[in-house]
C-alpha cells in the first residue's frame, strides 16, 4: 500500500495540468456550436408566453410558407410518450401538445437556412392559448382549490419522500434544549458559459445521431430512444466538448434535441440548435428552491440527539430528477453529524415556474447552509464553542448512520481542525474589527450512488501499436478533469505518460455504456472502472510479453512505456513491440474493459435506508468577510478550506475543483437568484443575473485549501469525490461570518446587499429602541 | 456437425440478400466523393508528363498567387521517408522529389477552393525535368546498360523469387512427355465504377484523419504514420462506403491520400482530392503482365511429374505488393493439380510504366490460365480425354503439396465431374457446330494467407440494451458481402435476426485492428475472429441470464432473440432484457473479442516453403463460345462452373461472387488491355479500355454454378473462400472454347478480335498450304 505522504506512484497524486487545457486555452476545442455540416439547417424553438395555457390550435402554414423555412414540427409529430429519468417522473414530452405549463415551455420548432429565418418563422406560427389559472409558490399551490399544474398530481405534489430513523419523538422528549429555525433558498442556475447546443441528424438508413454537449450521453440515448419511440439501437449520441454543466444543467435529453433530430427526419439535414442564455436561464434545471424547517434537539453539550426536517421545493413545471433530490436532501441529514434519530418530510411541488433539478451539490447544499447555520445558534445559546460542537457531533470512521450509511474513512476532525489552524480561527474568531467577521461551515458529500437504475461504471482500454492507449467510457469530462484524472489511472497501471492516454468523448456506437457525470461518481465510479480495465489490459500485455520474452507474466513490471522482468531487468520489451508482437504473431488484441458497480446493494427509496455511496467526504471551511454597513455589500476577504477526499489523485484538479465549488457557493450564498415574476424569469442574462467575478472573489493565491489524506480502500488508488462536497459548507459559513461582523443573521437567500443593509439598519432601530436581541430579516 | 445438405441452421447457408443492398440501390449510399465538411478545399493532383525524369527545379510561386488557391505541397513538403508493405519494397514516397519514374507519378498538389481553381493552378505550376532514358519492357530492361528506374535496383530487378521442391531435373529426365509453351498477359485494370477519392484533415490537436473508400484501412493507417514520419496513434483512418476494388485497387496508401492531409495542415481545412477515371486508368495497382514459360513433363498416361516455370512480369515503376506476388504465382504452381515436382524462377522487373499489383485473384489468374491452356495441348498429344488428365492430377484431400501445402477438403474431382454434367460437355465437345466451341478449365485458390506481418482477423461484438448486436472488425465490406456474411456468423451463433446485426465500417480509432480486405480472407480469418467474438457474447449472456434465471449457464440456448432453458423451455429471458439486466444490476457490459490467426505458422519466403492458407478452393468451368470467323468477335454462349466453396454461408452472395469473378476474367480474356505506347496509356477511359457490358455475358439465368458443398473443419460454419478461386480457370477455358470452335490457339491475352481473326485467317492460309498444326498467334 502506498503511503501517501511519500508518494510512490509514477503518475498518481501529482499535479498534472489539465489534458485539454491547450487546446481550449487556445481556442482550438470544437464546441457543438462550432459543428458545421453540409446543407445544415438552423432550429429555432417557439416557447409559451403563457405561465398555464391549455393549446386550442397552431397554424403552421404561414411559417411554413415563409422563403427559407424548410421544416416546422408541433407536439404532433412526436408519438406522444412522455419521457424522464424514473417510470413515476415521466412527464416531459418533447413538445406540449394540449397544455403548456410554464413560460418558456416549448410549443412549436423551425429549421430555416440560417437563424434570422428561423427566429422570423416563430412570429408566423400562429398558437391560440386559452390561458388557465396558474400558480407559482408551492405552498399555495398545495392548497385545496389551487390550479393543477398536472391532472394527476394531487395538491400539485410531484415527489413526496418521507422516512424515518430511530425514535424522534422520544428522543425530543429527552433532549436538554430545542429549537426550530426555518430557512428558505432561491432559484439558481448553473450559469454555464456555453449554452446548450446540439445538431441532429436522421439519415437515409434510419439512424438517429444527436452531437451534443452532453454531461451524461448515455442518459439522453435511453431519452431520446424513449420519447422518439424507437429502438435504442438506432439512435446515437455523440458527445461534443462540455463548455460548463455543474452537475444537472447538461443531463438530460431536452425539446431542442428531439426537435433537431424530428426536424433533420422532416428535411434529410442535419439540423443545429443553439439556445440564447436568455432560453439557458429560462427553462430550467434550477436548483430546487427550498423552505426548511429544521427543529434540532441536543443534550446540554450540544449533543445532537434528534433532528426533524420538513421541507417544500418548488419544483417548476416539470419532474427531471426531482423526485431524487428529495431523497437526497434527507439523505444527506445523515452526514457529516451523528444524528441518531432523523425524521425528514419532504415535498417537491409542481408550479408554473421553470423546472428544477440538480445543481452542484445538488440539494446537499441547501440542507448544509440550514443545518450548520442552526449549529451556530445553538452553540451560542449553549455557550459552547462553535468548533467544539461540530468535534462532538462529527460522525467517525466505523459509524454507521441511522439512514444505513455505512462511513469508512473520514477524517472530519481534522478538517475541522486543520481550517482551524489555517484560518488563525483562534486569533479571530470575536477579535476582528468592526464590521469584520469569521465564520465556519461544514458539509460532506458522496463519491457516487448506487441508484435503481443503471448506476454501474464502465470502461474500455485499448493500446495501440504505437505504445498509447485509447480509453474510452460512457462518463464525460465536463471541465472538471475526468480526461486527465482517469488518463492519470491508465498511465499508472501501465507504465506510461499521462499523454500517452487518448481520453475519448463518448460517442454511444462505440464507448461502454456508463450512465455518465453526475454525483462526483467518475473518479471513484469510473476511476474504478478504468482501473480495472487497465489492470485487465497488463495482464494481456504481460501474457503476451511473458510469451515473447520466455518470461513468468508475474514477474514483470511496467514503467516508462516498458515491460520489464523483475529477475533480470536487462529482461525488457517496450510496450510497442508487445502489442505489435501479438498482433502479428498470434492476433492477439490488446483491449479490455472494466465494470464497477458498488456492489449490488441499492437504496430502498420506500425507507429511505441503505447505504447510498461507496464512500463519504466531509469538509470544513472559514471564510471571513467584511461588511459595508452602508451598503450591505460583503467582501470576501479570506477563504480557507480542508476536506478529505481521500488521496488525490491530481492535486491541481482538486484545486481547482474545491475553488470552483467554493466560488459557487459564494455565488449561490451572496449574489445570484432568478427573479421570477407570475412565472417570467426578470433577469435572464449574464448582465442581470450577477455571478461572482474575479473582482468579488480572493485572488486564487489567497484560497487556502488543504487535503486531509486518507487513504479510502474502496476508491482507485484511495480515492474519494472532490468536485462538489467543498462547496456545501461554504454557504453556512459565510452567512455565519456576516452575523460575526454584523450581529444580523439571514435565514433567507441570497445574503444580498439590500437585505444585510435592511438587518443591519433594523438592528440599529431596534437597538436605539432598547433591544439587544439581533433580528432575523425576512 | 450440421449436415450440409439438411441445413440445420437458423441463419447461415440461407440466401440473404447484402445488407446495403437496399442504401445502394436507392442511391442513399454515402461514398467518400459525397462527404462534405464546411470550408472544404478540393485538391489537384500534378503528374509527370514524362517516363524518366529528373526534376531539376519545381516552382510553385504562380500556383500559390492564383485567388482561390490555398495551398501548394511538393515532395519536400513531406519527411522523405519511402513508405510500402514490406521493409524491402519500400519504394514509395508520398510526392517525387527527384526523380520521376512514369508517366502519371505525383509531382505536386494544390488545394483551392474548387476543383477547377486546383485544376488550373496545376498548369502554373513550372516543373523543370530533365528527362532521362526510359525502359518499357522488362526483358529490355534487365540488359545490361538498360536505364536504372532505380538505383539500387540491379538489371532493375524489382524482386526475384526462385524455389526448387523435388527433384525437377532428375522427374523430367523419367518423362515420357515434355513440352514448353509461352504465354503472355496483358496489364488490365480492376475498372472499379468509383475512383480513388478520399477526404484529409489535419486537426488543431495534430491528429491526422483520412476519411477514404479503402478495402484495408489498417494498411493504409501503418504506410500513412510510416511516409508521414508520425506516430501510429496519430493517424486515423476511416473508411467510406467502397464502390468496388476488387483485390488490390483500393489496398494502399496513395499520393492522393497523403496530400490531402499534408494540404489540411498547411490550411487548417479538410481537403477532399477525387481522381479522374483517366487517373485511375494510368497510375498503377494494375494486374501484373507475365511472361510465363511453363515446360511439364508427364508419364504417358498424362500424370504430370514435373513443372518447371519461368516467368517475367513487368511490375512498373514501384513496388506495390509485387514480391508478395510473385511468391503467390509461384506457390500456385501447387493447386489444384498433383505437381510432385517444381521449379519456379520469376522476376519481377522495374519499367517506366504504371506500377502493378493485385487483383481478383492476384498472379494466380495468369498461371492458371498458362497451366490449364498447357493441359489441353498434353491431353491432345497424348490421346488422353481432357477431363480424364485433370481427374488423373486431380489433388486430393489429405495431400500434402511439394511446397508444403496441406490439403484438407478439396472436392475437386467432383467439381469436375459437376461441370461435365452441367455443360452437358460429353455431349458437346467435338460435336458442336463450326466455330461454336466448348472449352473446360480448372482453377483453385486460397482462403486467406498467414503473412509476414500482419495477418490476423479481429472482431468486436458488443450486444445493445435493444437486442442488437454491433460487430466491427478491421475487414471491410467492398461489396463482396462481408456485412452480410459476417453478420449471419454473428445472427446463428446469438440465435438472433441477420438484421439485428450492425456491421460498422472500419474506423481505426475504434474498430479492432485487421489487414483487411484481399486475398480471400474475410469470410475465413474474419468470419472465425466473428465466431469466436459471438461464442464469448452468447458465454457472457448465458451467465449474466442464468445468473437472472437461477439456471446452469451450459443448460441456456440462444433462439429467436430469446434465452432459453433447455431443461424447461418456459424458463426464458429475451436478449435484451438480459443485457439490461446485467448493465443495471452489475454494470456488466457485453463486449466481446475474437481474434483468428490460422495458428502461428508462417510462410518461409526465402525457400517458398509452408502451408500458406487455412485451406484450399478447387474450381472447376466449361464455357461455350460462338466465334465469328469474319469478324473474330467471341459470344460466351454458355457457362458452368462448380466449386468447393466449402458450406456456402450465403449461396446468394457466392453465386455474386462466381458470376463477379467469372465475368471479371471474360474480360480479362477476351475484351481489356490497358494499351501503352512508351510508358503512355493510351486509353485511359471506360469508353476505350473495353469492359464486358451485361450485353457480352450471357443473361443472369444461363449462368449454372454449383457448389460441391464440403465441411472445411477450420473454416467458420465449414466454409471457405468464393470470391477469386472461381475466376482463376475460366480464361484457359475460353482459350480452351476458342480452340474447339475455331482451331486457333492463342498464347497471349486478351484474345481479342484481331486477333482470332488474324489467327484464323492464317490458319486458313496455312491449310491452305497443305499445313496441319495449329498456329500460335504472336
Amino acid at each position: 500500500m502506498n503511503d501517501p505522504l511519500r508518494n510512490e506512484y509514477d503518475v498518481v497524486g501529482r499535479p498534472t495540468p489539465k489534458k485539454d487545457g491547450i487546446l481550449k486555452a487556445l481556442g482550438r476545442a470544437e464546441y457543438a456550436d462550432d459543428i458545421s455540416m453540409p446543407g445544415m439547417l438552423h432550429g429555432k424553438l417557439l416557447r409559451s408566453p403563457h405561465p398555464h395555457a391549455r393549446i386550442v390550435r397552431i397554424d403552421i402554414s404561414r411559417a411554413q410558407a415563409l422563403p427559407g423555412v424548410r421544416a416546422v414540427v408541433t407536439g404532433k409529430d412526436f408519438p406522444g410518450v412522455k419521457y424522464g429519468n424514473l417510470p413515476q417522473t415521466r412527464d416531459y414530452l418533447p413538445l406540449a401538445i394540449d397544455t403548456v405549463r410554464y413560460i418558456g415551455e416549448e410549443v412549436a420548432a423551425v429549421a430555416a437556412i440560417d437563424e434570422d429565418t428561423a427566429e422570423e418563422a416563430l412570429d408566423l406560427i400562429e398558437v391560440e392559448y386559452e390561458p388557465l389559472a396558474a400558480v407559482f409558490d408551492p405552498e399555495q399551490a398545495m392548497l385545496p382549490g389551487a390550479p393543477l399544474v398536472h391532472d394527476n398530481a394531487t395538491a400539485n405534489v410531484s415527489a413526496q419522500v418521507a422516512f424515518e430513523f430511530g425514535e424522534v419523538d422520544k428522543a425530543f422528549s429527552r433532549a436538554d434544549y430545542v429549537r426550530e429555525d426555518v430557512y428558505e433558498t432561491q432559484p439558481v442556475k448553473q450559469g454555464m458559459l456555453e449554452p446548450h447546443a446540439c445538431v441532429g441528424q436522421w439519415d437515409n438508413s434510419g439512424k438517429i445521431t444527436l452531437w451534443s454537449c452532453k454531461m451524461s450521453p448515455y442518459v439522453v440515448w435511453r431519452q431520446l430512444a424513449m420519447g422518439l419511440g424507437v429502438e435504442l439501437g438506432s439512435v446515437r449520441v455523440v458527445q461534443t466538448v462540455v463548455g460548463g454543466g455543474f452537475s444537472g444543467g447538461k443531463q438530460e435529453a431536452m425539446p431542442m434535441d428531439f426537435c433537431a433530430v424530428m426536424l433533420s427526419r422532416k428535411t434529410g439535414r442535419p439540423v443545429k440548435i443553439v439556445h440564447t442564455m436568455d432560453e439557458v436561464l429560462t427553462i430550467g434545471h434550477m436548483r430546487h428552491p427550498m423552505k426548511i424547517s429544521l427543529r434540532t434537539g441536543t443534550d446540554k453539550n450540544g449533543r445532537i440527539l434528534a433532528q426533524h426536517c420538513k421541507m417544500i421545493a418548488n419544483g417548476g413545471a416539470y419532474s427531471s430528477i426531482g423526485g431524487f433530490s428529495m431523497y437526497l436532501a434527507g439523505a444527506m441529514l445523515n452526514i457529516p453529524y451523528r444524528i441518531p434519530n432523523i425524521r425528514y418530510e419532504a415535498k417537491r411541488v409542481y408550479t408554473n415556474n421553470g423546472f428544477c433539478g440538480a445543481l452542484r451539490g445538488h440539494t446537499n447544499t441547501q440542507i448544509c447552509f440550514a443545518r450548520d447555520s442552526q449549529l451556530e445558534l445553538i452553540a451560542a445559546d449553549l455557550g459552547v464553542d462553535p468548533i467544539e460542537i461540530r468535534h462532538r457531533n462529527a460522525l467517525q470512521p466505523g459509524d454507521e448512520t441511522s439512514n444505513g450509511f455505512r462511513i469508512g474513512t473520514f477524517a472530519f476532525d481534522e478538517c475541522i481542525d486543520r481550517v482551524v489552524q489555517l484560518s488563525g480561527w483562534r486569533e479571530k474568531r470575536g477579535k476582528l474589527p468592526k464590521y469584520r467577521g469569521i465564520g465556519f461551515g461544514c458539509g460532506s458529500h458522496i463519491s457516487g450512488a448506487r441508484l435503481m437504475g443503471h448506476s454501474a461504471s464502465a470502461a474500455e482500454i485499448r493500446v495501440q501499436e504505437d505504445g498509447t492507449v485509447h480509453l474510452s467510457t460512457g462518463s464525460t469530462d465536463v471541465g472538471q478533469g475526468a480526461d486527465t484524472v482517469l488518463s492519470m489511472i491508465a498511465a499508472e497501471v501501465l507504465g506510461v505518460e499521462v499523454n500517452d492516454v487518448r481520453f475519448a468523448l463518448v460517442d454511444s456506437d462505440s464507448t461502454p455504456v456508463d450512465p455518465g457525470t453526475f454525483g462526483s461518481r467518475v473518479t471513484f465510479f469510473t476511476g474504478n472502472a478504468v482501473k480495472r480495465a487497465a489492470e485487465d489490459a497488463r495482464r494481456q500485455l504481460a501474457e503476451i510479453a511473458g510469451q515473447r520474452m520466455k518470461a513468468n507474466p508475474d514477474d514483470l513490471v511496467f514503467r516508462g512505456r516498458e515491460i520489464i522482468s523483475r529477475r533480470d531487468d536487462r529482461q525488457r520489451m517496450s510496450l510497442k513491440d508487445a502489442v505489435r508482437w501479438g498482433a502479428f504473431q498470434t492476433g492477439r488484441l490488446v483491449i479490455s474493459h472494466g465494470t464497477y458497480a458498488a456492489g449490488d446493494e441499492k437504496i430502498d427509496f420506500r425507507t429511505g435506508h441503505g447505504n447510498l455511496s461507496p464512500a463519504y467526504n466531509p469538509s470544513a471551511c472559514a471564510v471571513e468577510v467584511e461588511v459595508d454597513p452602508e451598503t450591505g455589500q460583503v467582501k470576501v476577504v479570506g477563504f480557507w478550506g480542508a476536506d478529505d477526499s481521500g488521496f488525490p489523485l491530481n492535486p491541481l484538479a482538486v484545486k481547482g475543483q474545491v475553488i470552483g465549488a467554493t466560488v459557487m457557493s459564494f455565488g449561490h450564498a451572496l449574489y445570484e437568484t432568478l427573479v421570477r415574476i407570475d412565472g417570467k424569469v426578470m433577469n435572464p442574462s449574464f448582465r442581470d443575473y450577477k455571478m461572482p467575478l474575479t473582482t468579488d472573489v480572493p485572488k486564487l493565491t489567497d484560497f487556502q485549501h488543504s487535503n486531509v489524506i486518507t487513504w479510502e480502500p474502496e476508491g482507485p488508488f484511495g480515492a474519494k469525490e472532490a468536485g462538489q462536497g467543498a462547496g456545501t459548507g461554504v454557504i453556512a459559513a459565510l452567512a455565519n461570518a456576516i452575523y460575526d461582523a454584523t450581529g444580523v443573521r439571514l435565514n433567507s437567500l441570497p445574503l444580498s446587499p439590500d437585505r444585510i443593509r435592511f438587518a443591519i439598519k433594523q438592528k440599529y432601530e431596534t437597538e436605539r429602541a432598547g433591544k439587544e436581541s439581533p433580528v432575523a430579516a425576512e
